[in-house]
Formats: structure tokens, C-alpha cells, sequence
């Protein structure tokens, strides 16, 4: 039998772990420093918190989890006899794995509302699960690192986010582009074209124009029931071009006579404006064709690009007005981003980005000949851990090709061989990994050329 | 609808998020320091690399996860109708969560042979689940801190180990007693009393001495079959007193024909040479009622108890000569020890031990009173910000004792105040949210105060 894991799934072995914990290191900091705390919720959820949340394509997606014990005397007879999938999964199963972070932390939100002090500035980085077909840079788990604030309407907000990805993408050295867009925008568009009822259909299919090109978009949206007429009046504006500020004002022009479509033009404006005397490193770019598929987004939209591949989208986030109100929380508004740490990784692995010293790793390997060397290093051993310098003795008695071999494949940065001659002048042969140089050294150097 | 979580699951707070934080932070700096290197596996695994390796018990307390899809139509019409939730979970559910992090450990490393150089250090600080009845301090999601050698013999790793326990527990300031035993003992006295087919059953019931006492063990030790006359002889040994040289001394006496056993003596005294010149902070003591309840552990099987609480074990570990066997590779020996990161909350938290200065925590709020006061302070905060400390702005004009009581909520250490007076000065006030001290500083007094 050869072990293998589910598809979709992954082991991370050490040097993954390294690159990963790295990504994770420097997003965190970031969110610390943006004055965001860490929360953590269970990965199984009640099934009740995380269906219909995200549409009927997503809760197929959902991982269910079996109840425990006699689950299926628990059935009735008529509908056990059924056999129906769909009727019997929610019998079958109580809890699901969660689906992202944004769902359970609407959850948390209301759940220990007194215990929370508004606005609330959370984050947190945890794997999710969806049974989504497995294809390349597509896994069943993986891991979202989203900041969220809760509880305020303030577009200061949308601000500090669009910095924070701006600092983590320059502090990771990602060229980036920030698309930026507004729910309240693309609901003016609808009425301007007339088809204020279809907005989600609409959105759905122009977030696409990306990828499928203008021809495309404009027979789906026939398919999806929207006039000629509507679409031959959606192109002009699909197709605005030039500085923010010139698409700005053409769009104040089209929307002249829609409010929410004003509002969401002035919200933009907003932002733009309190992010006037930052220097962003990043190109942020007013895209009126971004939508994002998530519908509980309501105003600010963000999406944001890798510049130098064609890996997509790897970041991105937005305004909902009203996420806890499913949990019985009403008007309680948030603005959120998430950082897709597998899609950076695949960034950075591409771009050759990854720094090349590691933050974790064996600085000395302690090599020895017999029982003899063991006993003499074992006490320089604990000193050097005691120093805090990450060590390790070879634990076996073995020829020193194969303990130079484990050496080298772990990138050891420095062996100390003790033999004979070293014992008997208290002092180990010290030799660099990297250059092959070597040489005889006492307590004291070693603890200076392992500091240094 | 009041939004809950599955019974035995947990939300982490800022708060707690910080104190696990703290101790996973502890453990994985020793690991490292000690050339341990991470690795993470799938949550999912095949039920097939899962079941029966936790024995009859641990297969009933697997989450299973419902397979996607037309689940049951695939099911054969005669199993439905009987509706045997046993045998239906096996066809119901392809994939189980992980139930430890020592099989899938020992997947993984079969799985990935060709890439690992051995002895292979590997630690690992992940989720595990368990169906078990929930109850105070006992969870059905909770985290396991493993560090395992595999693919070594030597004693040394053992005393690695014992080293490794003493440092976590050294700085997390919990005094401990570190409980040593050896399968192999067990085994000779199994034999010495005639019942070495039963040495599975004795051990499971000596194990419970401690808890449930003499009396009790040979009562449930007569119940599974022991003959009063191998329990007799039982009881001398499960007594021994005496220094680690005198239990020694009498149990070499006692098992003087059993090699196994002797074995076992010699392992246990060399363990302890090679800790003679280390200065442990804990306690080591030989129990020879040890006997952890894992059937995979075959040599030192160690249990760690804190001192100063009623909490019980919180860490264990041993030796296991054939985990690997089951997944296809055989000969390989391992030993591990793993750290209960909810247990050693627990005492933490009982014993008042956590620190009381946060590693995360905003430094600095910025208060204002208007529009004005708000882009004064925009640039400002950017600038502390650059400098590597944590702070931020209230987001909405609002009254000033919500903005301070904001601060005060959130431990925030200090708040800069922004009116017309410091506008104009070019300046903030800045006050002590601990001292409740005030004063006008300008920009670079500032950065002195927040660094200092």
C-alpha cells in the first residue's frame, strides 16, 4: 500500500514551511502594526452558520463532517429509502468545514458582541476548505489572511487597507496593481442601462471582462436576459478610459441622475483624496469593470495584481454594509481584505523573490568519531544552545562522509569536528559550509564566529 | 437565531490568541534552537491512512467527512437498506480529520522517503480532532506541538528530548516532573510474572495507578484475566521505592532472566549518563507504573506532570520502533515528544504565569476632534508607523471619552491627542494611558517616548 493524502491537499515540507512561515511573517507584522488583533475560530462550523451564505454553488462546495454515533437510525425510514444526496446531507451531517473567514467572523461578531469594543479590528490567518475541482494553483485547503473593520463607516478605512496591501506587496517586493471600484457605482450603471433589477447578473458577467474580452461579455449578458439595447448603452462605459480623474468626471456626467451611483462615485473621490499625501508604491487604478463575485459586498471593491506573471489575483477585498444581519446583528457595516498566501507563494516562488537566508535552520552540526567525541561535545552543545544559536550533534557513531552528507543536506552552516587532536587541545576543527574553509578554534571564537 | 459554535470547539479572543501566541512562540523557538525543522500535513487524510491505528476506541472518535457529490448513489441498495451506520460511514466517507500528528507523521515520511535525509528532525504544530465527549479541558478540536527523530537509534536523541522538555517548561516558568519508564521493563515484568501475552492489558491498567490507586488496578487487573498469583507478584514491583540507582539496583535483581527487560534497565541507565553533566530545572524521576496508553511505543516512554496544579500530564512521549511499518517501510526507529498546548494554557492561566507585557498590542491611538485634526494626524501616524510600532487613528470624528474609553478597551499604551492648539504648534498631546501623565510633544519627542 503506498499512503497517499486526498486530492487537492498538500504536505509542506521544511523548505515550504520556511517560504510559507515567511509570507505569513511579514502579514502579520503588517497587521500588527496597523493596529489589527488576531482571533481564531473553530475550523467545523454548524452547518446552519455557513449554508446559504455562499450561493448554491457554494454550499455544494461545503465539506460536510459525519455525525458522530448512530447517524443514520436517527433518519427516517420514508426519506433514508429516498436516497436522496442533497435531502440527506443535511440530515447526516450537522457541522461543515468552514468555507472562508469572513462568514465565521460575521459569526464571531455577533456571537460576543458585548465582549467586543467597536471598531473592531481583527485578523486572522487560517486554512479553509472547499470541494472545488483540484487544478493547478486550486487546492480543497488552503489558507486566507484577512483584516477586517467592523463597526465603522469611515472611509479612513478603505485607506488603511489599500496601505496595508501597498506594504505588504513592497515589503515582499511584488509589483503590484490595486484595482478599485464601488458596489454603489456599478448599481448606477444598472439604472442608467435600465436594468436596476439584474445588478448581480450584471456584475457577475462584466467581472469577467478581464478574461473573456468585450465580444463575450456582451452574449452572456444577452443570455442572461439583458436587452441589446441595455448592453449597447453599458459599452461606452465598460470602455472609459484615461486618468481617474478624467474617468471621474465622464462617469459624474453618465450617473448625473442616479444617487447611490453619485454616492459611490464620491466615496471614491473620498479615498482618492485621503490617500493624496502617501506615496503609494503600487499603481492604484480606478477599474469600473472590477465586480467581484461575492455578493454581500456593497460599497468599496479591491482587487489587486501581481504585475510581472499571470498568476491572476492575489489579493483582494471590499465593503458590506450588512454581514451580520443574517446573525441578527443589523446595521453593523465592515470593510475587509484577504491576502491569498498560496497564490503569493506560487508569486514569489515564479519571480525567484523568496530571500535566500532562511529564518530558521541548523547553524552547527557537532561531528564526531566515537563515544569519546560524543562526551567531549555534548557540553559545547548545551552552550551553544544556551546562546540561543540553533545546534545539533550527529546522534549516531558514523563515518564522517555521512555525517558531512546530513550536513549538507539540511544547509548546515557550520560543522565542528571533534577528534583526537581537538579533544586534547580543548578547541574543535571549525569548518564553514559555504567556503570550506577551516580551522582549530577554541570555546570562545566559536561562540564569536557562530555570533558573527 | 443565536449564532453558536459545535459543542467541544472554541473561539480564540484577541486576549487568548496572544497567550497561545506565547506558548507555541516558547516551543517552537526551543525546537528550532534544537534543529528541529517544520513540517505540516493536510488536515484531511485518507480514512485509510487513519483507521485502526488508535485501536477500536479512536476509530469511533474520527471525524469523517461526507464524500462530495451523488454520495449515496454509489452505495449498493442491499448495505442502504440495512442502514448500518458502521459499515455506512466506511462507504459514505472517503477522507477523516486528523486524529493525531504521529500517523500522519509517519505517512508523511514514508510518502516522502526520496526527499528526506535521515535522522530527521521534524516538529509540527497543528489542529487535531477527536469525537471524544467534551468536558472541561478536554476538546474535539485542539492543538498538538510534536517534535520527533526518526530514523536514529541512539539514546542521545532521548536525552535531546528530556533536554528540550526542561527548556520549554524552564521558560515558560511551570515547575515539572518529568516521569521516564521503558516498554522493554514492562515487557520483563510481564514476563516475571507469567503474563507475557498480556503485557498490552497490564500496562493499559497500571497506567491508571496513579488515578485510580492499588487496590483498583488489581481489581480491574483480575477482571481482565490476570491470575491473583501474577498480580501478587505484580505488587512489589509497582511499589519500588527509592533514589534512580536503588530502583535500578532491585530491578535488575527482579528481571535478572529476562533480557528484554534488562534491555530496558540498560537504555534507562544510559539515558541518565548522558544527562549527568546537563543541569535540568525539572525533576526526573524512573515510575515504573508508567506506561502511556499508545500501543505503537516499544522503548523510553516518558510523561511530564506540572507540580503546582491538579491538571495532569501535559506532555508525553516515547520511542516507537515500527510506526513506519504500516505504511510500507520497515526497520525505521523513532522518538517524540509532544506538548499539549490547551493543557499547558490551562496551567498557565491557573497559576498566573502568563506575561503581563503583550507581544502584539497597539502603542499609540491619535484622538481628534475634527475633519482638520484627522489630516493633521494622517501623515503623522504613517510616520509612526514607518518607524515599526503599532498604532492607529480613530476612524470617526467622535466624542472624545468614546475615543479614549476605544484606547483604554484595548490596552492601547498611549494616545495622542490632536487639537487647534497642537495644530498649530506643530504637535501632539501625548498621554500615558497607564500614569494617566500628559504633555505636548513634538514629532521627534514623540518617536523618543515610543521607543523608549
Amino acid at each position: 500500500m503506498k499512503p497517499s493524502i486526498p486530492k487537492g491537499t498538500r504536505d509542506f515540507s521544511p523548505v515550504e514551511m520556511d517560504r510559507r512561515n515567511y509570507i505569513f511573517g511579514v502579514i502579520r507584522e503588517v497587521f500588527y502594526r496597523y493596529g489589527f488583533k488576531q482571533i481564531e475560530t473553530p475550523s467545523m462550523e454548524n452547518l446552519s452558520t455557513l449554508m446559504g451564505k455562499y450561493g448554491e454553488e457554494g454550499d455544494k462546495l461545503l465539506f460536510k463532517v459525519l455525525n458522530s454515533g448512530d447517524f443514520s437510525a436517527k433518519i427516517d425510514d420514508e426519506i433514508w429509502r429516498e436516497k436522496n444526496a442533497l435531502k440527506l446531507s443535511g440530515l447526516l451531517c450537522e457541522k461543515g468545514l468552514r468555507y472562508d473567514l469572513t462568514v465565521p467572523f460575521a459569526r464571531y461578531v455577533v456571537q460576543h458582541r458585548e465582549q467586543i469594543t467597536f471598531p473592531f479590528r481583527r485578523f486572522q490567518t487560517q486554512p479553509v476548505w472547499r470541494a472545488d475541482k483540484p487544478q493547478k494553483g486550486r487546492y480543497r485547503e488552503f489558507y486566507q489572511c484577512d483584516a477586517d473593520i467592523i463597526g465603522s463607516n469611515s472611509l479612513i478605512n478603505e485607506m488603511e487597507l489599500i496601505e496595508i496591501i501597498d506594504e505588504v506587496f513592497n515589503i515582499l517586493k511584488i509589483n503590484v496593481v490595486i484595482k478599485i471600484n464601488n458596489r454603489k457605482i456599478l448599481a448606477g450603471i444598472a439604472q442608467l442601462i435600465g436594468q436596476d433589477d439584474k445588478i448581480t447578473d450584471i456584475t457577475v458577467v462584466i467581472d469577467k471582462l478581464d478574461k473573456i474580452g468585450l465580444e463575450n461579455v456582451n452574449a452572456e449578458l444577452l443570455e442572461k436576459g439583458i436587452l441589446q439595447d441595455s448592453i449597447d448603452k453599458l459599452k461606452p462605459v465598460l470602455l472609459l478610459q484615461g486618468t481617474v480623474n478624467e474617468k471621474i468626471g465622464k462617469l459624474k456626467e453618465l450617473l448625473r441622475n442616479y444617487e447611490t451611483g453619485l454616492n459611490g462615485i464620491s466615496e471614491i473621490e473620498q479615498i482618492f483624496s485621503y490617500l493624496s499625501c502617501t506615496q503609494l508604491k503600487a499603481e492604484l487604478e480606478l477599474d469600473l469593470t472590477l465586480a467581484r463575485g461575492l455578493n454581500y459586498y456593497t460599497g468599496a471593491i479591491l482587487e489587486v495584481k501581481a504585475l510581472d506573471t499571470s498568476i491572476g489575483s492575489i489579493s483582494g477585498g471590499g465593503r458590506y454594509d450588512n454581514l451580520t444581519g443574517v446573525f441578527g446583528l443589523e446595521g453593523v457595516s465592515g470593510v475587509g481584505v484577504s491576502f491569498g498566501a498560496d497564490r503569493i507563494y506560487d508569486v514569489l516562488d515564479t519571480l525567484n523573490l523568496f530571500p535566500t537566508t532562511s529564518l530558521s535552520g541548523t547553524k552547527l552540526l557537532f561531528v564526531h568519531f566515537d563515544e569519546n567525541g560524543l562526551n567531549y561535545a555534548l557540553p559545547l552543545l548545551r552552550k551553544v544552545r544556551q546562546n540561543g544559536i540553533s545546534a545539533e550533534i550527529y546522534p549516531e557513531t558514523a563515518k564522517i562522509k555521512k555525517q558531512m552528507h546530513y550536513a549538507d543536506n539540511n544547509n548546515i552552516t557550520f560543522v565542528a569536528i571533534v577528534g583526537e587532536e581537538e579533544i586534547k587541545n580543548q578547541s574543535v576543527m571549525l569548518k564553514n559550509m559555504q567556503t570550506g574553509e577551516q580551522k582549530q578554534v577554541d570555546m570562545e571564537a566559536l561562540m564569536r564566529e557562530l555570533k558573527g
